[in-house]
């Protein structure tokens, strides 16, 4: 946690539409537990309604501290919704693994979840624009924005920003084995967990690419599972 | 392809709300396509809207020929919404590599994504309602509703299952390298794509199962990469 993170509430108010309901025991409201879900991420899900009808698109992110950024071409019908200031919320899901139960009725699975609300406003400012674009580089490949060609000032001006607050969202995360009904223990059948993880297979170089190029650290040694240390 | 399936038209139509606007040359509306991405998937998110307030929930889902079923407690915020038959969105996406181009700026991701458009209406046909299950299960787990504990009527009585039809849907495809600049192909900068995939680690025996029950070979040699064939 930055110095800056620790000055401010860690934990963020609970609104009627960030509290959850179902099983509220999976619930965190914790800004270290969010954040730790949202860099873990890679893509987000970004649900907004016109006249009633929702939209759910998928896209990539990045954070800055207590702002989370989508960007896109001014062109995309999502990009032009959300820059009027609607209402927005935004989920990452990370499928940690399956819970195999006894019975199919108590299967389940493990994850993490985070959900944000809030309306999003367009980055004009050109300082805060080009760190979100770094943050949108380093959250998907961290340690590669000091290695590649950086954006033009006419890249940067021909991509749309959108800024979302973190100050409504909530955390959901399920762990741990299977729950069965009591009777069910003493059935021959196996039940536990199976882990998911999402890895990197070998790195397939462009075909134009010399071949003396070799992948730099941060490509041959990408990881994904922060939380597992692996 | 089921024999079912071979009888109707293999290309949804394509509707205002399913058009694929931004890189058109990026979707597709094929039913093979759309329901194989449905298969891999694991999680989705649906998206709804409680008075303009949007809400993207993950959940799991299963797939019975043009049918995507939802489940959950009667008591969820999303299911007590949905079943009023809302407009839904539903969105899977398999995210299936790191485009790393030679510029910040063209950095992009290969993924598959399915959306899809319509209104969940409640099962109640207790037949259909166990087909559902089934397919949850099988879906998640292939090859594992022979070998759990069967719903019990009760079990089948207190799930919510909800339908939406898969007739209005489109699916968005990006594969293969990075497309740079001209004048960026030559510097010397390590460009292509870092394939990612979903794999599990052993499996986590329940802390209360016998020592002597093994897993079985569908926990075993589980794998959701369909499309890799691995």
């Amino acid at each position: 946690m930055s110095s800056l993170e620790a000055e401010i509430d860690p934990t963020l108010p609970v609104t009627q539409r960030s509290q959850i309901k179902r099983l509220p025991q999976r619930g965190e409201y914790d800004r270290a537990t969010i954040h730790q879900i949202l860099d873990e991420g890679l893509v987000c899900h970004v649900g907004f309604a016109v006249d009633a009808q929702p939209f759910v698109i998928p896209t990539a992110y990045g954070r800055v501290g207590d702002r989370l950024y989508i960007h896109g071409s001014p062109a995309s019908r999502m990009l032009r919704t959300l820059k009027e200031s609607v209402e927005v919320c935004v989920t990452v899901t990370l499928l940690d693994g399956l819970v195999l139960a006894r019975s199919a009725f108590h299967h389940s699975m493990n994850y993490r979840s985070v959900v944000v609300f809030g309306a999003a406003t367009i980055v004009q400012d050109a300082a805060e624009k080009l760190a979100a674009l770094k943050a949108f580089t380093e959250h998907v490949v961290p340690g590669s924005w000091s290695t590649v060609r950086l954006p033009t000032p006419q890249e940067v001006a021909g991509t749309l920003v959108l800024s979302l607050p973190l100050t409504e969202a909530s955390a959901k995360i399920r762990t741990g084995a299977p729950v069965d009904d009591e009777a069910d223990y003493a059935l021959p059948i196996w039940a536990g967990e199976l882990p998911l993880r999402l890895v990197a297979s070998a790195p397939v170089p462009d075909p134009r690419l010399s071949p003396e190029i070799e992948p730099p650290p941060y490509v041959q040694h990408y990881t994904r599972n922060f939380q597992q240390g692996g």
